[in-house]
């Protein structure tokens, strides 16, 4: 590599290094607040903690799945931004859409956990609320990634022929959310449940080296694209 | 470069390093404490689900606004330390005055959303608030670009003819917010949606990579600056 | 190191940058939230400060505790870390169950904190809570260093023959927590007490140099593992 | 530098660049905490928002006056850790005795705010809380110091005979707080102001480039030494 190469090489380095750092760091506050939704109304209001920890089984339940799924996230944005040769102002903004709907993640969750005991029409709401909220940053993550097969945005560019396979499991991805939008018009629980079960699909599913220089697999765990 | 040279500029960038570390921290916690501002009264209060949502309509809006304004100030923010060759003392407080702007985003945007739909005289002083925080910052961020023109404090100097002009840039990102407490007085929600037009602006404005090795351009996206 | 080899050496370093990234991340803000349940209701109440304080007393040595214990999982997960030689996707998983129970903590000690002025039945219940939160932290420690136990997931092998001595300091830490668990259901005092002598003893315990060349111990300050 | 000792040296680089990522990750959480005590009772309860703004007048004071003290500590802490040669086991935890205060700042700079405008006893205890927090932050930075001038813990010794001159610069830091604890007692305004006071002096104290290869100043900054 010239001076030069290695020098613009670098650049992308320290971009891709800040990039990563700011992200991390909105995954961990993100991943953090979920937890701040968890309260005990304590003494003094008559019930037994165990009676209020179990009248927030639906909180808890909430909170597992949500730290879960922004987990699967970070681990797909850590693979996918390690792909990248050119960090950009695109892929900045691209990435804050993505950024965007995790400073959510918290927000629906609590929203959700709140109407799950009571159910009615409000737990349909808030559960296209919550699978919103997912598959908004879904399209932001597929966005990312259909920015890097254009251009030389990739460190090692994929073959063609092998760009509709990738994008179809982002596709894939995106969809149980908007399966689950359309489950949650008529059941809420199964529509959690349906995510809850692909979350749990995605964490079990690949077990390949994250840092071996086997090519890259765009996509690996569709939820979070 | 010979050894001592090699030495300095290692230091500068684990200085650089830090410096960046410590404002995305304070700009990723800053951009997910935002959300914290979205809240649901919850079940038991009668009111329906999508009418509470649609009810905090503004706090949404205020949310997105000042979520890409954060996310533009970091870009800008990202690609002015980037510049810079010494990091110094007064860089390290020049910028805590950038930061503590940041921090009382979520504060004037909280702030903003909760008056914006009862309207009134108390929105317009909100609205200055929300508009004044950003002015401070965008000072801030104009005296870090000063501080760089002077001394050897830039990798690449600016050729002196350029300096006015990319002072200019700095000054109209700060006059947009000057404007908008000014017409603030008048009308909240043109002040808000001016705020909103410039930050679209700056999002679909610049697409220069910000890694290759061209002439970084200073006061970029001057919305920050 | 041939080309390829310094490669791949080069992704693991990547990866465990970003993995140690996004826990600290993690960890600084479960840390920093546990002072957020540190309030005083203020004036306007008719009781004087210095009580206000007094009373909140438990809220400040659960604080402390906790403070402390998250310090201890953070030094120890920093010299687990640093002796993997393969970030995969089991590893990033197996820290998220990690994070898990450590983002549980601020819960599990203002929980504690509010009971442990009443005491009664509550305060057991609580106090199960608060010791099981640092098991399940324990637990998932110790499933990350089983881990590195085998493959070649180690920068330096273990010899086998020393495997069972390493479980056993694991084994230990998880230990004080069900041992914690089991006296909660007489005396929460107690229980958390015993939890405090733990901590305190493996902050003083170790005092060998952390980034010397010397063999790293694993399990080293097991309460955290 | 041989190869042991150059994978010392980075081992060390590591363990730094680890302790930094965290320190910072708490400095900035803890910076932007702050400003959650900033709220508005918000429309609906007839009060004015400029009204309302007023009556937190000292409220926004004491968010700027802790934001710069973090600010200002951070700084320091930057220059201390730079200075250190070995990073162990006791190092870690006398980092978290610093940030054990870090953490405490937001809760005393609220309580503070709460009982500034109303006066009277509380507020003493008030202001006495407030500058105890600083002041234990300062005797942890200040134990760091002290540490750090023992063994072979430096990267550049600093001569005995300067030692002494240090460790006065340290405690005049520490000296005052502790003037403030006495004066709060008397009168809590006067201690604020002494406090205020010392960190204006401390931020245009010294501008010295903080990268260039010149002797580390130990103590820089006492306020947070």
């Amino acid at each position: 590599m010239d001076t030069a190469g290695r020098k613009a090489a670098e650049d992308t380095d320290v971009d891709r290094t800040r990039l990563e750092a700011f992200s991390d760091g909105v995954f961990a506050v993100a991943i953090t607040l979920l937890a701040l939704n968890l309260t005990i109304e304590g003494p003094g209001h008559g019930i037994k903690l165990q009676h209020q920890l179990w009248e927030h089984r639906w909180s808890f339940a909430a909170y597992l799945l949500s730290f879960f799924i922004i987990g699967i996230i970070w681990v797909n944005h850590h693979v996918l931004i390690k792909s990248i040769a050119l960090v950009d102002r695109t892929l900045l903004f691209l990435n804050l859409v993505v950024l965007l709907f995790v400073v959510l993640i918290p927000f629906s969750t609590a929203t959700v956990a709140q109407y799950l005991p009571v159910g009615g029409g409000d737990v349909k709401v808030a559960m296209v609320l919550y699978s919103a909220v997912f598959l908004g940053m879904s399209i932001g993550f597929g966005s990312i990634f259909e920015w890097t097969l254009h251009g030389d945005h990739r460190t090692e560019p994929l073959p063609p022929q092998t760009h509709w396979a990738a994008r179809l499991r982002f596709v894939g991805g995106a969809g149980v959310y908007v399966v689950a939008i359309v489950v949650s018009l008529f059941n809420a629980i199964i529509a959690f449940v349906l995510i809850a079960l692909t979350a749990v699909y995605y964490i079990f599913w690949s077990q390949r080296p994250v840092s071996r220089p086997a090519p890259a697999a765009p996509g690996d765990g569709a939820p979070g694209g």
